[in-house]
């Protein structure tokens, strides 16, 4: 099948499978495999009724009254269970579980999600087409439905950051005529978008050409600015910041991805849903980014799915998002209905609340777990320097220096302190912390580029990273050089990864040896290295929650959002237009 | 853009546009159009909502706060009135009003649809090819937005009828692989579907492989045999018979085109619909057929919303159906929400229970109407012969013979009869109505092929037509062989049409010179020339409803349904798998 977004497999379409599956539908030819006792879930009825579901091949040849057949090849007994479509993840990113795909299927097949719409965005960012092809290759391998979308955003801030690669509307394009390639993945420079700058206008221009869906990130947008964006042809966002927001999307037309990332704003979320008079069409399910000892605890979409039932969502409404509404919005006609001629990708649920699933399938079969691992990929990264404590100070003559700071975690903003000057270097007060980018991707000096965070606290250690959005640039914070270059040292020694040092020692390492962003190890190890991460940080900073936390880290280069950021360039105000190349603004001063 | 299912048209890719939209909608350039005052329709939110719409060429660019905004070079006051999506008619056959698709364009338009995916049967079934490529250009040069099908059942009895064409597995592949061919029209012969018969299998097949829709004509499938349907992949069905018959097929997981032609249907299943949780969001609406003089008076989708609202189905739920719902299953993401980023496809409703527009817009604008004639087609059809009286006579010795005959309207049966003969001819007794039908598309002899009806009771005269599904050769009825050669000869003398006569005289006549099948003339002309059919066949026959009724007259010679029909070739019984080339079962039999 060439079909709708060339996004139908053609193995549907084989005649023989037809054959044998109108005939079993008939009568007269048994099933392969017979679900037997369930009841299933028709989310396009809203409604769960009892009724067997028989198996051809992969696609399902008749779903028809309890009991009424019993020829088959195999049967699944299904009693107490509920027959219900495979979940479909709208908008993801496997990279953020620090997880092979491979792994990743692992995770969250037995969980039920069958299908994910992925957006290799960090991988095309620290590798470029190497990357996204890889992704391809693993996509086409993995026994979840992996629909792979072209990252528009290599680098999230041109100009003011060196990624790994350049995606301009060219390389966008041909991207886009790849059949694996489902769609333009989430168009994060809003700004862009709607002031036209040509090489974003190029992009999206690129992302209607082709067909594909335009995927969004419409983060803050409301009024005017939001009807721009979609006027420019983007048709979805998952960037959801209150009820008030999800629902001015939905009236703006778009097909809302709402995510399970933000879980502080799922009650108000779910009980403006369930004051609907229905589930939208137009809204879909997805996970975006989960941490991998998330992933580990609490699954994928399946946990939003718990959340939004349990904050008062009627599950089958939840039901349809995250089936039905999500294939109609991938134009996969053959997912998302527990119905004949339908893909047979099933999840058979013990309850609508649990979510939990006694028995999956895609493509009428148990999937084959685990995943063998694949080959490491050699991204051609050159290998990382080693850094004394020295390269982590900043030279100044004094006796004192003005210089540029970076304000507050998350919403940032443009500071100025003055500080002294000893032995020819800048005397960092407490309060100020040392925040290094160092180039890694072969494109660019690989030479600490240093900025200065406030309103981080009184840092005891330092933490070193190569998952530092969006260009992923080995990142470094601390107050002690000695322990930001063991911190960076321990990652470079990696390939890539976590590190926290306390006192001049590594205390924490999580090596991410795949383009610096994730590891080839089972989910659990990841996972638990994670958490080491994460509780030797607690030691090193005073987190204060809602926006000076762990997570805050890896997003403190993120140079597309408003606001300063430290990158490989500088101090980066994407925003104001504004880049600062060293953060001494006047030196010489007085003491 | 190359858009699902070859879909999409690329006006609305244009960056030109796209930059004059984007920039209307942040508010640094006027609308093209501003409509102010109204309340926009939201099928997706379910929802009625005061918003204004700012329109740029084909696009809406904004949909915003009443009054935020004035600047634009037109304004449409809206106060009072609903602005919905244009309606979607998403199964139809123009033929079925004997107009052209000009002047069918004028009828719809102006009543709220703008879309219509037309089936060209009957102009398959006449004309072949030639007819496709006619129905296409059309529909390219319409303001109505014509999205046209393949044919799949040319002939729909292959092997028992003689059509204009015969449309094999190749030439389906060959149609659908045009950008303008939306997809596979109504496959009607079921039986051939689900017994896997090559050449249907072929057809379907071809479908499939196209990933474009595959379309259904599921009559009075239920159980196994509508689970077998479904498996072979055709995903719609229009043909309901009750209520119960619409939740099988929308449990069944297809697309259901709820039709307006039966219309006492319609009470049970506004009921059915309205008990559910919600508008499944896999239900449509469409109209099928609708007579020239219906279409006039009732008009066509609207019609059916008027009566599904007035039967207590709530509007938007119907609206959902007839625009959004539509759109989805045709792969249209630009159609069906009044939405930034869709196309300016607009009806402005004063209410949702008349359903009446006061103003329609297609791609933002008033369409220009009334619609300009286009060249009438040559379709190479041979000039048919005059006719005798005595070519209506059927020869025999006698005294008497045995012969077959059609019992019943609308749901035949076979019958026999034994009647005397006179000057070596039947003499026909008062109750036994002729039924000749004469090849008129050069692929056979157009030689009368004469059977006898009973069941339709004793007639005064004579009926000719062209129309005379599917194969559409000349049908003509009556008793008095004088009055059979009068219609015959008349219907023959304009090219095509229908006509009654009595007394061996013509009483009413109705020219259908494009095919047979159309009439180039106004719709007014069309609607009374019919009109005036219908109330001279009163004169003629005592119509019994509900099946001895004017319509059967044009569904008399549907080999594809079952019982014996009468074809070209003789008395066609397709799912007993008969064919009598002559009625007279045995002759010289005794008096």
């Amino acid at each position: 099948m060439t079909g709708p977004h060339d996004l139908d497999p053609a193995d549907l379409n084989d005649a023989a499978l037809r054959d044998h599956a109108v005939a079993a539908a008939r009568g007269d030819a048994p099933f392969d495999l017979l679900i037997r006792g369930g009841r299933v879930a028709d989310v396009a009825m809203q409604e769960i009724r009892a009724a067997d579901v028989g198996i051809v091949g992969p696609l399902i040849a008749s779903v028809h009254a309890p009991g009424a057949r019993a020829d088959a090849a195999r049967t699944l007994d299904a009693t107490g269970l509920i027959v219900a479509p495979g979940l479909i993840d709208a908008h993801m990113h496997i990279e953020s579980s620090m997880v092979t795909p491979a792994v990743y299927a692992g995770a969250v097949l037995p969980r039920g999600t069958t299908t994910v719409v992925w957006d290799p965005h960090e991988f095309g960012n620290v590798a470029g087409l190497a990357g996204v092809d890889w992704a391809l290759a693993e996509a086409a391998r993995s026994p979840l439905r992996i629909l792979t979308l072209a990252p528009s955003c290599v680098p999230s801030a041109p100009g003011y950051e060196t990624a790994g690669a350049d995606f301009g509307p060219a390389e966008i394009e041909a991207l886009l005529a790849r059949p694996g390639i489902h769609g333009l993945a989430e168009v994060m420079d809003m700004g862009a978008v709607t002031s036209r700058a040509p090489r974003m206008r190029g992009i999206v221009q690129a992302g209607l050409a082709s067909g594909k869906p335009v995927c969004g990130h419409a983060r803050g947008l409301t009024g005017a600015a939001l009807q721009a964006y979609a006027a420019a042809g983007v048709t979805s966002d998952h960037e959801l910041t209150s009820a008030e927001d999800l629902l001015e999307k939905l009236r703006a037309g778009l097909w809302v991805e709402l995510r399970g990332s933000h879980p502080h704003l799922l009650p108000e979320i779910a009980r403006a849903l369930a004051a609907l008079p229905a589930c939208p069409p137009t809204l879909t399910l997805c996970t975006d980014d989960v941490f991998p000892d998330d992933l580990a605890q609490s699954g994928g979409l399946d946990a939003l799915l718990r959340l939004l039932v349990a904050e008062g969502l009627p599950p089958l409404r939840a039901l349809q998002a995250a089936t039905f509404n999500a294939a109609q919005r991938l134009g996969r006609p053959d997912l998302g209905l527990v119905a004949p001629g339908r893909r047979a990708d099933l999840a058979l649920f013990r309850d609508l609340e649990s979510f939990a699933p006694a028995h999956v399938l895609r493509d009428g079969r148990p999937p084959a777990l685990p995943v063998a691992a694949s080959a490491r990929p050699d991204f051609g990264a050159p290998a990382p320097p080693r850094f004394a404590p020295a390269d982590f100070e900043t030279p100044a003559t004094g006796p004192t220096a003005r210089i540029a700071t970076i304000d507050r975690p998350r919403f940032t903003q443009w500071g100025e302190r003055q500080v002294g000057v000893r032995d020819g270097r800048l005397a960092l007060p407490p309060d100020l912390t040392r925040i290094a980018v160092i180039h890694r991707h072969g494109r660019a000096p690989a030479i600490p580029r240093i900025g200065f965070l406030s309103g981080w606290g009184a840092w005891r250690g330092a933490f070193a990273t190569t998952v530092s959005h969006d260009s992923h640039n080995l990142t470094v914070f601390g107050h002690a050089p000695e322990d930001l270059a063991a911190a960076a040292n321990a990652v470079a020694a990696q390939g890539g990864g976590m590190a926290v040092a306390q006192g001049g020692r590594v205390t924490a390492l999580l090596p991410l040896p795949v383009g610096g962003l994730v590891s080839d190890a089972p989910l659990e190890d990841v996972a638990a290295a994670f958490r080491a991460v994460r509780e030797a940080m607690d030691a090193v900073v005073d987190w204060q929650p809602p926006y000076l936390v762990f997570k805050a880290l890896v997003g403190a280069t993120l140079a597309c959002n408003a606001g300063p950021h430290q990158t490989d360039l500088g101090i980066a105000d994407s925003h104001a237009g504004r880049l600062l190349t060293s953060p001494i603004l006047e030196d010489g001063l007085p003491a």
